[in-house]
């Protein structure tokens, strides 16, 4: 089976899968008073903490969002799957040609089998190193592990903060003489230290596993190096001669010689595990989901929906969590973010202060627009002394990168039929802040009077017409002529 | 009017306007016993504190010591004002071949309207990657605003260190929900962090305001973005499709195209207003200082004057704020610090132990030299293995700029008839500490009387009565002997 | 006498002073139970803390282990002298092409008289600057003192982390108005911050000072700057004019001529010094050991004898030191081990998560093995997906330096008739744990049984066999057959 590339992992899932519910995003509408919509996502996050699963939480919330806000008598559409989505965009023909933009052919697949997949997105410095020299050391990745897939210990020189963009499994964590286990499931972000050993276990029958990813290198700045000593003949147990490896456990070196080094390299990472073994790694009473528990200050394993939304309307729902929620955070520098922008709807114009902020879309199909001064920095050198600023825009695809450096004026668009989920990691984010540049709390409406009159020329109540009219904060409804023509 | 270039902008104030006190400075003299000046520098500090208001504070203080010192029996000097310096250094003629000395053709202007300018030092990696790789990501600018100026709200990619080197206004920091309106004047030090939307207001009649700025770049090491989202042609809102505005602000598209891109570019960013405009921008009870204030994590504003100096004798003051002031400097790594060497007095031999000092001339001419063993590493390739110090020296004008590398000894010496006036911020300044070479605690006044024999072959009684004599520290007496003829 | 290069500064030691008692490292022999050798390890701490001086710890340390070990019934060996090593490597003919191994024609030697001299080690970013870019701002380096030597005050623009790995001496540190002075011994760890001036003593008449070092620079990453004042010719008081300097000092201009500038430069930095100038530096009451002293937040200075070893048993010692210990070491992000091998023992295979080791030998020889993914990263390029390990491994001799990056597995191994002892400095230690591969707490040992079966492709339980028996940690006997023949 043909799975990397070409198709978003999502939209994949969708023809693998007829059980899941990914549709159940979609269509959601918000209650116009942000006051109420705070007030049903309380309830929401009440009502699904109490009596079902952990595993079904995530679903819980948005199936209990849709309905109370249908209750509200506001909602839209009724409709909640759709197996097929009609917007089919021709990749791989558009391709943009701007350094902020990442598509499919800049990933480097790593560790196939049949059973799935780690792709890297190339070192931002190759694509740019004099835009991109400040987060050289991040790298942004994928994982896809087929339904019942067992991926190999392993450990990365690399802190990577992950996202469950889909599915569910279980992660073991092991330091010498300690084990954690973890059901986590999507939705769910943690944190894994460099060097910590763990495993992976996707124990879903049906729905792939997808991670994504933002690695922290520790070593060269943005070189990732992976480490396997499992029984394969690529084991780096194998490098060491065999009067070492006996000397070292202390065992007869038939043994050492039957256990190393005796599987096919190709079965190395992903493997296909029976329904008993897959239960035999989840009988485990599964522990609780940190920071909350003992080791808080080490690991992060939380969920985005334990904690409430920072913005949330019928147009857009913001998920945030950074170094405030979890201090470990601080140490790779990054804060994470999910947005998920109603069909029809868009995010901003805003700007990060500070981080750099990674997109990598999850669900949906968009465009971005940014305003960027970098393009027509020559201006400077022909003698021209104000800054010009140029648009950067792409259309979104599932799996498409886009980087949005600090100060950058930003706005997301989603169309089609689908919601637009994109992860956001904001790198450098250390003091980070995002400021809305158009409706509540843009900038803008704090101005002085006089302030606007210099500024735009005019009287300040014809200004203040302008700023000031738009109530709602960060996501609206977008232009009503199709989007895919503005440009 | 010809502004750039040339001519300091300190020099210049003298000739726009005859009101200024600037002269004030010039022909302090102080009691030699520091004790003494310490308690004048108390006493001044209160007076100054109490009746007047804050506006004539730095103006008070160094009256008051003046007054103080001369009563004390020691003053040299009545004259107070001087419309006119007697030195005027023949500038453009005499370049420096240092890499560490950065003179007017090394900055570039920008953002440059009749009414004022930005004009930023080129990257330190620029002049040399070799040398100053260590601090790429810092950035020096001067900015320079007309009287009854307003410069429009701005955010840049980057944190930003002021110095208050002339003039006074008002500054306005915004965030989302909030602003908060600063009364500034010389002598104050505030920082406005990366994407903070700011704007400035110059508010006298008479006088220019001049900002010394230490930039440290959040996003590309050593690069600059500026963003700017006014009501001129140029603004980063006009990169986005009027549909766009139109759904992000909520209102009919023809006021979106009233507000927006209506002004020409030339009137970007500094502009003229009139006096009833000042007036209403000064209008508020503006805030206390800051970090006094609540918010003190966040954001500083002081006055340098608020603090004792380190050190104060008739031959210098010393005036030093860093991370022990205010935690935030921390997150930048920079110290501040300022020294008002007495004409014919000079400061140092000293050095700082951990941070690469830039020093900005805001006042006075003179001249440094720096002990350097950078520039003799080719020895080592011819085989030698000991060091040789080469001595790197200029002249010192208004408006230059100089690096003095962490360890290094320098000395800066104040000719002419005014005092020279320094700005050092200090990069990389965690940590870090300043010893004197010479005078009172100089790093050798501790060596055992064996240590002293070892090191310079002499009984240590001998070298004792060299190395002892001096009791003043940092500030001498200059040679007297034209300290122009010393090379 | 030619000192430098060819042979280890420790064999040297042998040579110069018969009376040296070296040879007590080795044949210690541990208790099976590290249980037994814990307590023993405390008892030896508490009876050489007690009565003894200071000076003698070390020795009544490694003397107390091997008695209490002997009288457990476990001695192999009474020899503790061995006045020549019958181990001798034909150094210089087998290099390694290695780029993670340095030896002493990688090295540059500065400041050298007859007395002594620092040798560097090259730039790591010379060696490579694709492997070491993220270690770049450290440098190594070894300074060795003859007896009886003077080392000239100085300062540099670096924080050193110092290891005393032979000999005793005093080191004097200067900050302005106050100056510490420390008694320091074989085993002792020290900290010296840039720009603090200091000057060290090697009080010893038999035996040289040896130290080994990582600097960390704090202006130009990895570029280091020598600064010394004394009164030779090459001074940096005499890049300043006599002028300067007499108004500084405030001295006339004849005792200025006198005192500075009238040594010759090769008697600049190590000097003979006299008993009686040596027993007069050692007069004063040196003060108490640092952290444990008052201003334990700047300054450190312990003994790696003070604290417990982490390891300890039949086959090898391990000592750790890091920024738990001493919180100033976080400024630099060091931490810092100390490997004493049994000789026909090994340590290993393990590795560490975030830090780079830099392993400096100081005595003994033996080999180490590493696996190395970066090596075939080529391998990308030809399409293979699947990581390859290679070895890097090469002898160990006095004097030589090997990086070992973060996540790596390495053995180190010794051989010939002494232990082999290994500084370790971890650089980016931030973090930082490092895991056994194999023996007791080996990261395997907390995998599910289905994991290990998923993995081997073999039952748990005969993988398990292997993987537990060892029930040593860390440090195990060495392959019986010729450790030199293994490849």
């Amino acid at each position: 089976m043909e799975i990397k590339g070409k198709i978003c992992f999502v939209f994949l899932v969708f023809v693998v899968s007829a059980t899941l519910s990914f549709g159940d995003h979609q269509g959601i509408v918000f209650a116009e008073k942000e006051q109420a919509v705070r007030k049903i996502v309380s309830q929401c996050h009440q009502s699904c903490q109490g009596s079902q699963g952990e595993q079904q939480r995530p679903q819980c919330f948005q199936s209990c969002m849709q309905k109370q806000l249908r209750e509200s008598g506001k909602s839209q559409s009724g409709e909640t799957y759709r197996p097929e989505p009609t917007y089919r965009p021709e990749t791989g023909k558009q391709q943009s040609n701007s350094p902020y933009v990442f598509e499919e052919h800049d990933f480097t697949t790593r560790l196939e089998t049949e059973h799935g997949f780690v792709k890297f997105l190339k070192k931002f410095t190759e694509q740019s190193e004099e835009l991109f020299k400040g987060i050289e050391k991040y790298r942004a990745a994928i994982l896809e592990a087929e339904p019942l897939t067992f991926i190999q210990p392993n450990h990365w020189d690399a802190d990577a903060l992950v996202f469950v963009a889909n599915g569910r499994g279980i992660l073991d964590l092991i330091e010498g003489n300690s084990r954690k286990s973890h059901n986590i499931k999507q939705g769910d972000l943690f944190l894994v230290p460099a060097g910590i050993s763990a495993y992976l276990i996707n124990t879903d029958e049906n729905e792939r596993l997808v991670l994504a990813k933002i690695l922290h290198s520790v070593s060269v700045p943005g070189e990732l190096q992976f480490f396997s000593g499992g029984g394969n003949a690529d084991s780096f147990f194998n490098v060491f001669s065999r009067e070492i490896l006996e000397a070292a456990f202390g065992v007869e070196r038939e043994s050492i010689g039957r256990i190393f080094g005796q599987q096919k390299v190709e079965e190395a990472a992903f493997k296909k595990a029976t329904p008993e073994q897959i239960r035999s790694l989840a009988g485990e009473d599964k522990g609780t989901l940190w920071p909350f528990g003992e080791r808080k200050e080490k690991y992060l394993h939380t969920s985005i929906y334990e904690k409430e939304p920072s913005v949330a309307n019928e147009n857009g729902i913001l998920h945030e969590f950074d170094s405030k929620d979890f201090s470990g955070l601080k140490d790779i520098n990054v804060a994470f973010s999910f947005l998920n922008i109603t069909q029809g709807s868009m995010a901003g114009p805003f700007y990060n202060t500070k981080a750099t902020l990674v997109l990598m879309v999850t669900n949906g199909v968009g465009r971005f627009e940014m305003a960027c001064p970098h393009l027509s920095e020559q201006a400077s050198s022909r003698g021209e002394i104000h800054p010009r600023y140029k648009k950067v825009s792409s259309e979104l695809r599932c799996g498409m990168e886009v980087v949005i450096p600090a100060g950058h004026p930003v706005v997301i668009k989603a169309f089609g039929e689908q919601n637009l989920e994109v992860v956001g990691f904001g790198l450098n984010s250390d003091e980070n802040e995002w400021f809305p540049l158009a409706g509540r709390d843009n900038v803008m409406s704090q101005w002085e009077d006089t302030a606007l009159e210099l500024t735009f020329g005019f009287p300040a109540q014809e200004v203040q017409r302008v700023i000031k009219k738009q109530h709602k904060k960060l996501f609206f409804k977008a232009p009503v002529r199709s989007g895919r023509a503005f440009a």
